[in-house]
């Protein structure tokens, strides 16, 4: 296998640890705990794996431990660091006793279920250290839910001797951790179930998890490439940018990235919801910023757009909403329709303000809306190129206000969507750092007896050393919210909050960010160079936790 | 202004320069020279900048140096490195003398013309030194071409009393930079002009000049993107990732790109012109590759496409020049056509050959064919979306082998186009030393009195103190071609040779790297690490010579 330099280089680096891990472990245990809102529903769900109390490891003895073989899985999409997740679960075990074995359930949580799993021994876990990807089993989005898919899961779990699982995944994929936690502890079937934070969107988050592993790694990425097509635009100086950035529902991303090289406009999706704009409002606001910028001559910028905005305008929502609605009644009679015809039928059939809003979009995303619908006959809303949907609706604003004279300038538009260029990136030290500690914290859990439990790393703005590790029931997390039309236990997904610090310091200087040339360049990712260079985390955490 | 750590901890960067700069110079002239080709017509349109013998600096012993001023412009797009240019250029000629200026001339040659400059000092280079973009003085598209152009240039020059101008340029602009120095010195107006060798695209390149600037550093973050997204397609299993990458003409860029990311497919335009390929047989290769890995159970992978590609089919060359003739005369009857019937209008005008070419486009495609014009009524090449015409095409013809049973397998597409992501990125080492030297370089042929050089810097694969500085005649480069219908002077676009070793060595590699997954993951640019993961130069320029 042919391997970069950066690659040969990078296999060597040995990931910190916090100090308490770093020798003999001893269990701390803390109060009892108690889920976030609907404390009586949820405990009547998890009646094994509820009220349990937080643990801290701190230093302690060396101890026997019996041989003990664990599983692993990688669920949902990729994250820079899982492999170092792996990585630190495997030389936690071993650590623990050398007889023990690590299994990996190949492609996601399917291979659970369909019994496909190969071992991971030293050699493969040495390939892939501090390297980006899933690819070292690989990952799926099958969903456990089931009694069935939890009892296929155990023939092989005993078949194995595996006695604790872990599983690496966004809020859903650990809420069904503790799902299958609760059930195996209800059967007495001795299998303990450990969770990861993982998701590259950042909204698994929490007082007790301060981040999710990848968002570092993904954001510093992105604002690398976002930072060198600033540096263009204010060469260039004549295009406007408009750069799409991957997470479906919380803007944590864009607005981290606006965070690190200041664009002159950044949307953030739950401020849109938050203060009931519509797309007109959206569209208004850049080109306001965009006439304001021509007239100090500055005919470029850039825009930074999350991608799930278009499911946070209210009113988009509501149209969306109606569509399905009204195209799963009639969408034989809406198939008949000859195609140049189909858009003015739209507009006849919806409800008033639907219908204007419908008109007002660019021909192009009112097929997308209209046309591109999922097996389920759904709007593909992820289809959407929001980056020129929203461009072309400036240009022709733009052009309005011209005619009013309201507008002296040109405006050129680019478009980017930053999504895949990020997910697999090998991770930064900080992501390094963080998910090796989260896989090593992980078979303390195990060495510990725990089950229902999520992997939690603290203090992470601080120096490795100084990180706290231990461990979270994942019911303390949990809320009871209606998906697909029941009341179901999840995991509270975590936007951006408008009172928090992040929020706070983008809207305390996106003003000066909009009329100014304020960019900043981040530059790539370094692993080697001096620590404020290579060791920082995200501006997020450092403004969330007062840095 | 808010500076990220890496561009203060960059700022600090020393670069570093051949010996033979690194004290007092001696020149050591060689033996005089002739154009590649057409010797007698160059010689004649360059009397007095013909023939000059090629320069290399040696070490050699203290002088003085009488004050000179020098200006500097900045000509076409952006390339990683330009302010190295600058800042090498500005402390060479403040080493022969501490009183010398530089002035800058601002957005490009436009500037000359239009007498708007800025003298660079001091601590406007600290700002920049090893940064990406163009923004210290902007860049611009003006050509200089015409003597009214060169008059109001000369205006400006004696008034600011600059003896000596450096044009950072690719080849156009270094062939009107050699048409300026000719210009000059026939009038005996004492101003020696200097160029520089920039582009991206890799194609100012020959026996003297290497390499151009920036290609290194561009090509770097393109293939640390490609390599992530390979190692989210080896994770994810379910995408093809068609990838189109910057360079109009000449497909370096992306064999470069190939030769470090080892890829499904890449395309080579001077390959596809060279073998007469129509698009089909474009598409029908993909679409083979696709089919033979899905008949592996591997339903992913990555195709690299070259920006300029469409150009180099024969068939599609021919088919853009009938189109463009047949609207240019008859635009008008195009244009009363009802847009539903101009694709048949347009079928049942072309010739045969072409007709049947333009009925087998994508619809989308056809459209931006015969829609998107110039202001001169030319197709905008550079707007089709090659990346989606190629995807779309794949798909349809996977579709049809998959009734005829020649395809079991699942295609999906996702696209991206690499050009802004790197053209401004922070020069590598390679790029920051070897800007820094060309521009070194050329205050020191200025000092030797020297007109119509390149700054010339070679043995670029050695490391850097041992690299060969020097200068090469302009005109040494240069040939006619026939533009616009005359035939001019002008350097030798270096496109890739199919003998050339890079070409060769994926050549030999790729139907390995069709069939099986052989991705390497170059990573993100490093500053600060080992030698062998920080300095290395292009495999384009370690396998040109022989390394």
């Amino acid at each position: 296998m042919t391997k970069s330099a950066l690659q040969i280089a990078r296999a060597a680096y040995q990931p910190k640890l916090p100090k308490a891990l770093q020798g003999a472990v001893a269990v701390k245990e803390g109060e009892a705990t108690q889920s976030v809102a609907d404390q009586e529903a949820i405990q009547k769900l998890f009646p094994n794996t509820y009220g349990m109390p937080l643990i801290q490891f701190v230093e302690g003895a060396d101890s026997e431990h019996a041989p003990m073989n664990v599983g692993v899985i990688l669920s949902g999409g990729q994250a820079p660091g899982g492999h170092n997740v792996i990585s630190g679960l495997f030389d936690g075990i071993k650590k623990l006793n050398p007889a023990n074995k690590l299994y990996g359930f190949i492609l996601g949580p399917g291979g659970l279920v369909d019994h496909k799993y190969k071992e991971l021994t030293a050699d493969i876990i040495d390939e892939y250290r501090n390297t980006g990807g899933f690819d070292i089993i690989g990952s799926g989005r099958t969903k456990l839910e089931t009694v069935e898919q939890f009892e296929k899961g155990y023939e092989i779990l005993k078949e194995l001797g595996i006695k604790a699982l872990v599983i690496i995944g966004g809020d859903d994929s650990n809420t069904n951790a503790c799902v299958l936690a609760e059930y195996y502890a209800a059967k007495n079937y001795g299998i303990q179930v450990i969770g990861c934070p993982k998701t590259i969107d950042g909204d698994l988050k929490n007082e007790m998890i301060e981040t999710s592993f990848g968002f570092d790694t993904a954001c510093k990425t992105y604002s690398e490439v976002i930072g060198n097509i600033q540096r263009d635009c204010n060469s260039a100086r004549k295009y406007w940018h408009f750069i799409k950035l991957m997470g479906r529902s919380a803007s944590h991303i864009a607005l981290e990235c606006a965070l690190q090289v200041q664009p002159n406009v950044c949307i953030v999706s739950e401020e849109v919801e938050e203060k009931n704009m519509s797309l007109d409002d959206v569209v208004t606001y850049i080109a306001q910023v965009v006439a304001n910028r021509a007239a100090d001559g500055n005919n470029f910028g850039t825009v930074l757009i999350p991608e799930g905005l278009i499911e946070f305008i209210p009113a988009m929502k509501s149209l969306i909403a109606e569509l399905n609605d009204f195209l799963a009644h009639n969408g034989e009679e809406f198939n008949n329709i000859k195609r140049s015809k189909q858009r003015e039928y739209i507009i006849s059939k919806l409800s008033e303000a639907n219908s204007a809003i419908y008109a007002s979009l660019p021909e192009g995303v009112a097929r997308q809306l209209s046309l591109d619908r999922d097996p389920h006959g759904n709007v593909q809303v992820s289809l959407i190129e929001t980056e020129k949907l929203l461009s072309e609706m400036v240009a022709t604003k733009l052009a309005a206000w011209k005619e009013e004279g309201k507008f002296v300038g040109k405006f050129a538009a680019q478009h980017h969507f930053f999504g895949y260029e990020g997910r697999c990136a090998a991770p930064s030290n900080f992501d390094a750092d963080y998910c090796y500690s989260l896989g090593y914290t992980a078979s303390m859990l195990m060495a510990a007896g725990k089950t229902g439990y999520m992997s939690s790393v603290r203090n992470t703005t601080a120096p490795a050393a100084e990180w706290i590790a231990g461990g979270v029931p994942i019911t303390m997390m949990m809320n009871m919210e209606r998906r697909h039309g029941e009341m179901k236990p999840v995991i509270q997904k975590a936007l951006v909050k408008l009172e928090g610090a992040p929020f706070k310091a983008f809207a305390a200087q996106r003003e000066t960010w909009a009329k100014e040339t304020a960019y900043v360049y981040p530059g790539p990712i370094q692993y080697f160079g001096p620590s404020e260079v290579c060791d920082q985390p995200t501006k997020t955490l450092q403004l969330e936790q007062g840095k």
